[in-house]
Order: structure tokens, then sequence, then C-alpha cells
């Protein structure tokens, strides 16, 4: 029986992974129905639009996703908790071109729904590293 | 008797007046005293920081700033909430330069301390907008 801190890790721990193996059902199947998320520059993306853009992908070959999660806190409160993190993700274009890295950090609203912690709400505030920092 | 809903949006409402007028003192008593400021490209910004820069700023002729919050989003879970907005500031720089303005969301984690709903973690997502889209 995991606290509910250890079971916000591990869904963060198995979002990194799904991100890595392409595995958008399971990302689409941690969070939400009503999920937003947050980015500088463009309007909110909800689940459908963030579906959308996990399959535009899908026909082409994918980047190579890598990344660090660094969870900086986690206060949890009933069926919510929000959580802040350190994050770099690293994507390499498929046959060898240059790798883009962006980092920053993450606040994100979390909800416990029938027993099971979900991403809510997300605000994404990487940017992006120029290589010679990389 | 304001609900926790109203007494949150009035605290923006407060928070964005003081700004305007270039009230440091309560603008910083609208948050925790363990709040964390998170911006695109900047390590975290804690209270004291805030503090800092709000005060590097009051040997000189400040910038006139103007704005707009528009709440999204409020929910409330006892004496925890989160929010998001649709926010807009322009800055016009002493003696007549040229408006910066900037646009984007926010998402914010509210505590209630001693029944006064406080700023405690936020993630501000703004970016510039040309001065042709303005």
């Amino acid at each position: 029986m995991h606290s509910d801190e250890e079971q916000i890790r591990l869904l963060t721990q198995t979002w990194m992974a799904a991100t890595k193996a392409g595995d958008v059902n399971t990302v689409l199947g941690l969070m939400t129905e009503d999920v937003i998320f947050l980015v500088p520059g463009r309007p909110p993306m909800r689940k459908s639009e963030f579906a959308a853009a996990l399959s535009a992908q899908s026909g082409q070959a994918p980047p190579k996703i890598d990344g660090n999660s660094d969870i900086q806190e986690i206060i949890v409160n009933g069926d919510w908790a929000f959580m802040w993190t350190k994050l770099t993700i690293v994507a390499t274009p498929p046959g060898g071109g240059a790798s883009i890295k962006r980092a920053g950090h993450t606040l994100t609203v979390l909800k416990k729904e029938s027993g099971k912690w979900l991403l809510a709400r997300d605000a994404n505030l990487l940017t992006l590293v120029p290589a010679s920092e990389g």
C-alpha cells in the first residue's frame, strides 16, 4: 500500500517512461478527462488536443525522447494535490539530427479519481537550452 | 461574508490594484512566507527575492503597470485552492517610452491561513506580445 505521495511519484515515473516509449494510451490514461495543459505562447490544450498532437507524430518516425523529472515538492490535501518539478526533456530526431534540449519547471494539480491519482492541470515552463549550454 | 471563491477573486483584484499602484507592502501581504514563483527561463523566486526585485525598482521612477486578470477557473478544497487565469500586463516606462505587453496564462495554488487566502505557488507563463500584435 503506497502513500498518496508515493503514488504521485509513481505516476510521474510512469508518465516519463510511457513518454520515452511513445506509449500514447498509457499517457492519456494518466490524466483527467477535463485536464488543462498551459504552456507559454500557446492557447490552453485539452485532452483531445493533447491526443491529436501525439497521434500526429505517430505516422512518422517519432523523435527519441529522454528526460528527467526532479520533484521539488508534493502537497496532498484529500483528493487533490499539487506538485512542482524541475524537468529536462531531450528530443532527438530520427536519423541522428541534433538533439533539442528543453529545461525548466512544471507546476501541476493532481486529482484522485476512483482511488487513482491523475494529472488535472499542468503549467509547463520549459524553455529551449542553447546547444552551447546543453 | 464572502465565499472562498469570492475571497480569492477579491485577492486577485487587490493584487492587480496594488501592483498598478506600486504598493509593494500590500502585494507582499497577499502571499505566504514560503511562496514560490515559477517563470520560464529563470530559477524559482522566493518571497525575499520577489521583495528585492520590487525594491530595486523603487529607487528609480517605476514603469506604469496596467493589466487585466481574467479568471478561468477556481477550485477550492478546504484550506487549499487553485486557480488559472488569462493575464495581460502592459508596462510603460517613465518618460513615455514604448509600452511592453506580455500575455498568457497563470496557474496558482492558494492557501488559507488564519482565515485569509494567500498566494502560495505561482506559475507565470506570460510571453512578450510583439508590438504589431498589441
